[in-house]
């Protein structure tokens, strides 16, 4: 089960520093996959990697240039990691972490009725306590799962905080608001977002999260652009979530959703666009600028378009454009899980088939999309997404002793293709190992199922007749 | 984690026979998912499933009528299966089974290069042991993910049938010919066909296996419609792979692919048709004698479809005229996986984008197609598919503790779209467990993959510049 990647050079450089005592973590004999200066991807087999304060210090080879056995340095604990593939943490770039909790819970119904009938009159049902359970149950599904940063959108995002601060995840957290909120729905975004920015050791980061184009009119849009550049934050939005949002936006304001957010200025700071399936040639001059300077990305969830019916994003025109694509997951109550590699593996397919074009996207741009283009959507571009000195230390480890997984012919086309998150043994976030031989350390997964089941009945009920907001789009 | 699925009345008839001395194997605590006479899927919760020769001898619930538990019968094995989830094992209506050999070897390609410049190049390296491994392999992965049946249609059929044996498994298999075979490849697949049926102790059903309605001319076709029929054998081909097929065939012959086997006398007999996308509505009066009398089948493999940018099987189409649509995975070259709940699930997928209808297909539809129409396509009604008396006692158990499935609102849709293979922890075939707690009983994987390894270069070797057919379908 050795040697499924090709051999490779070291990439530790900076080296070790054994004058500053024994590392934290150090991981021996993992196929590691790595980025080139361009961003290129490939795997480098029987690396060590080494990890101080929560960041990569090194990843070097096991054998030096003369061919001789390089010592793995001094270490609190190492993890032997022979026969596995180590990778970047899996980024979901746009999800509703809580949502979980509605898992199942609206199936098989047309996108309006999910909406109307479903969703926003459950949401209706919501306690702080509620989602902070939820939230903890989504954290062990992320962790299970190899994600290891999401962006998340939703309400009662003190608790969502508080609880990526206690199961170790990395969060780009936003408060969700709406015009029906009034002016207090940005400042109370705001207020989260310049309360938590930098908590949890500095694993949260925060955006404004107004809703959408749709739900939000362009007095409040603008103010939002306002508050996010005096702020230096992030705005964390949903826009062009399918053609016919485009088309009805063109009816309704002479402006598509992307010239929505150009004209009440919000590209003119940092954006992460949820969705975009309805981004059309057009928009691209508007994205451009921003795309320039690495202030727009899209975070994209294939699967849940294809469940629903939809378009996807398009991806191929975005990459023209410059735009990073991220992946996502959306919420549970659609995509059913919260399972970033499941979405890296669809966008696969559902691009080949969008395109009628098997040759597009290969296996290493998925790769590509899931790491660098991923971190660069929710703004964490040189920070996390990959496996190399001074990034911070989020990591997997895919065992690849599956039958399903067998024999390895390319390991690229093997991770996207036959592998999935079930074959995630090991989930490391900021040097902390957060899942290890596939147990979760910090959440009691029995506990909280046990604690969420008698909610359910007074979460689902829809007898009330109320909703957060009416879906019209 | 109890009490995920509404409580059922027994239906243990006949009861369990005290007289006969203990059961082989008793189950007890399970969710179990039944089918009601009408066909009708409903899950019982606390059952105690009993199995006896190979059979499942009852079904009863844990509480009698009167409210008082009901002791298990006494029996060699009992497995605690407390909140999991029994369900019929998974049937693989259409595979290559040993093509898990070829899995990843030939990615982001269009259709002709797939099949002429890679797979069909590489099937000349084949030799009987590479074909035993490769199978060896194959099984490990459908033991490991829930498959207990799976149609095979490959070359080497005798080494297949007998790792089918070693493993425990239940095979339809069939042993491939093209016309470029000349006579002698009927003689074969017929001789395969007669000697192995039966066998096995009794897991072991075949079929005649002619490629495909573009690979044999019509007096190859119709001598293997009156053998099959002299012998009460199946036909097991692929025909109508894509629409463009319909079209070619017409243009070529003057019938579609589905006309092709009803002049060659094929519909007069048994037939399982290979993926049968490109079905359309003059083929249905064609199809219906044989699907009235259940004589004819689709094994549809959706995920190869997507990712191959074809069209997918006409499922409204074909419900409409009775004919069942199976769950298959084609060989692994192509879907990667032998999976079949991968299968179930974006059969799901693709058929609500395929026909822009999210209220089609429901989740209990799914598993009706897994189960009852699943059997049905293979020619084994009545014998495998469901969890009742008589049937033979195919069976998986589905651990829910994964936080992806929790909580659970409705048990069907938590097992289409949030559930996955990786969840089940025991399967079992004609009454033998094969895997027990994940550990696979019948097939070491790691001696399997290492005896494997130094024959991938050989067996992807294609500078010799042969192919065993040329696609121009």
């Amino acid at each position: 089960m050795s040697g499924f990647g090709p051999g490779g050079s070291a990439l530790g450089s900076p080296t070790t520093s054994p004058d500053l005592g024994p590392a934290d973590l150090v991981i021996t004999g993992a196929t590691v996959l790595r980025h080139d200066e361009g961003g290129g991807i490939s795997f480098a087999a029987d690396q060590i990697v080494v990890i101080r304060d929560g960041v990569f210090e090194a990843v070097l080879d096991a054998v030096d240039a003369g061919g001789a056995s390089v010592a793995p340095p001094a270490a609190r604990e190492t993890i032997d990691a022979r026969g596995k593939v180590a990778m970047p943490g899996f980024i979901n770039c746009h999800t509703h972490s809580p949502m979980v909790m509605f898992r199942g819970a609206a199936e098989d119904v047309p996108a309006d009725r999910w909406f109307n009938d479903f969703i926003w009159p459950m949401e209706v049902n919501l306690t702080d306590d509620d989602v902070e359970l939820a939230t903890r149950l989504a954290a062990a599904e992320m962790i299970r799962h190899g994600v290891t940063t999401f962006a998340d959108h939703y309400f009662n995002m003190d608790r969502i905080a508080a609880v990526t601060d206690e199961t170790g995840l990395r969060g780009v957290l936003g408060s969700t608001y709406f015009s029906t909120d009034g002016q207090a729905g940005l400042e109370q975004s705001l207020e989260f977002a310049t309360r938590w920015r930098g908590a949890a050791k500095g694993r949260i980061s925060t955006a404004l999260a107004p809703h959408a184009t749709y739900t939000l009119n362009d007095d409040d849009l603008a103010a939002t652009a306002r508050a996010a550049q005096e702020h230096d934050l992030l705005v964390h939005i949903h826009a062009a979530e399918g053609r016919s949002q485009t088309v009805h936006s063109r009816e309704r304001t002479g402006r598509t959703p992307i010239g929505v957010l150009s004209d009440t200025g919000l590209l003119d700071g940092k954006v992460l666009i949820a969705h975009g399936i309805g981004i059309v040639p057009e928009d691209l001059p508007l994205l451009a600028p921003a795309a320039a300077e690495g202030r727009v990305g899209v975070g994209s969830a294939p699967k849940g378009y294809l469940k629903l019916g939809f378009d996807t994003t398009p991806v191929r025109l975005l990459a023209a454009a410059g735009v990073p694509v991220g992946l996502a997951t959306d919420g549970a109550a659609s995509n059913n899980t919260l399972d970033v590699w499941e979405s890296m593996s669809f966008m696969a397919y559902v691009q080949k088939a969008t395109e009628l074009d098997t040759t597009w996207m290969r296996a290493e741009e998925l790769l590509d999309h899931a790491t660098t283009q991923s971190a660069a959507a929710v703004q964490l571009a040189g920070v996390v997404g990959r496996i190399a000195p001074g990034y911070r230390a989020d990591l997997i480890l895919v065992d690849l002793s599956d039958p399903r997984v067998q024999p390895v012919h390319d390991l690229a086309s093997t991770l996207i293709y036959s592998a999935r998150s079930n074959d995630i043994d090991t989930t490391i976030v900021d040097g902390q190992v957060l899942m290890r031989d596939r147990r979760l350390l910090t959440v009691d997964v029995a506990g909280v199922v046990a604690e969420l089941a008698p909610r359910l009945a007074r979460l689902t009920d829809r007898s009330h007749g109320k909703s957060i907001q009416n879906y019209d789009a």
